[in-house]
């Protein structure tokens, strides 16, 4: 398909496609001739992926460009190909002075023991390269120091349903036949899916609220 | 307590609590003399929810003093309260040109239709208004519209671990005396608590790929 074809069919403005084109961000089209470039269904997705992380997930140029080397990168295994690709995005910032305080250290003690508990052998192998470790800890860490002794305790009841999800994740993501799509759907996942989960998880309290208080409850 | 030991105890750095008292984001302490303010626990209470919005939320300053705006407002009722300061928050941000298109409103009458079969009565009263509810559309849309059909239809489960998630949520808030108490808890579980559940999420997807392809699984 050309240009014009590209724009209509992924809602993205051919201004748009061009700047994305310019930031490596998309493969060049098969050039027919000196003005006209030839796109595949292979653009169309990854067009619509880039705009997902870029519109949706608000996530940097530069970092959109990272992701998509790993994502692109099949001399990797598929671990670590996922793995790169979903610890390039944005994570959890660190609280500011990030130091090591006994909360920190206290809350890392505990999730451990809880990861052993759990026989997350695997994560456990990983908590000293894995951001998604150490924003669990940072976060939970940072409710501690607030004063909130709870948080690791109810870590076990959320890890099961969390790996319950993870296995639908994984069965969905290897409904798709290439290693390429596999890890673009992983990316997508992490980009809009989980926003999705947040969404519901608010609702949900919206929906509890109501039902507790009542539209005015507690109105003075 | 002086500005000296509330900056100790709460690790922010003198500087910065001025900062937070110049911007309004911590009320003025008791002035006991023209060069001395007197703080109390609420002022360190304060001072954590404060730091927890901006340096793990990076929640602009504004932003800050809007939703702190809404948790101080006794004057409203508890479910208004509380969904003011929530929506407050930064929510997933809108696809651009976000306009209605076919996949937005063929989501929208699923979502309902999900709702309506949840019992989720309250949640579909305030689906015009809420962000939450406006935020989970938009993103079930972005997968749809990448091609994606599944989401939906996953919801009906997520929705009920979530009404459970929420049900706790609520459980452990109402554990607080007071209502603003109660409101800087549901903000600080937006703030913090979500965070870790992603974190916890992803933890978990790494546990899983790693038992699926192993360390180095599919690598060519």
């Amino acid at each position: 398909m050309r240009l014009a074809e590209l724009s209509e069919r992924s809602g993205v403005s051919a201004a748009t496609i061009k700047y994305y084109l310019r930031e490596g961000l998309l493969p060049p089209g098969r050039q027919v001739n000196a003005r006209t470039s030839e796109y595949d269904e292979e653009h169309l997705r990854r067009l619509r992926l880039v705009r997902a992380m870029i519109h949706i997930g608000r996530i940097p140029v530069a970092t959109v460009r990272e992701v998509l080397g790993h994502v692109d990168d099949d001399s990797l295994g598929h671990t670590i190909r996922l793995g790169a690709a979903l610890w390039a995005l944005p994570q959890v910032p660190e609280p500011d002075g990030g130091e090591e305080d006994e909360h920190l250290r206290g809350v890392r003690e505990e999730v451990d023991s809880v990861l052993e508990q759990l026989g997350w052998t695997n994560a456990l192998a990983l908590r000293t390269i894995s951001p998604s470790y150490r924003s669990l800890v940072v976060a939970l860490a940072a409710f501690r120091r607030l004063g909130y002794g709870e948080g690791v305790e109810l870590l076990t009841q959320y890890a099961e349903t969390m790996h319950r999800w993870a296995v639908l994740d994984l069965d969905f993501m290897e409904t798709h036949a290439s290693e390429v799509e596999q890890v673009e759907v992983a990316v997508l996942g992490a980009v809009l899916f989980e926003p999705a989960l947040l969404a519901l998880h608010r609702l949900a309290q919206e929906e509890e609220t109501t039902r507790r208080f009542g539209w005015a409850g507690g109105a003075s």
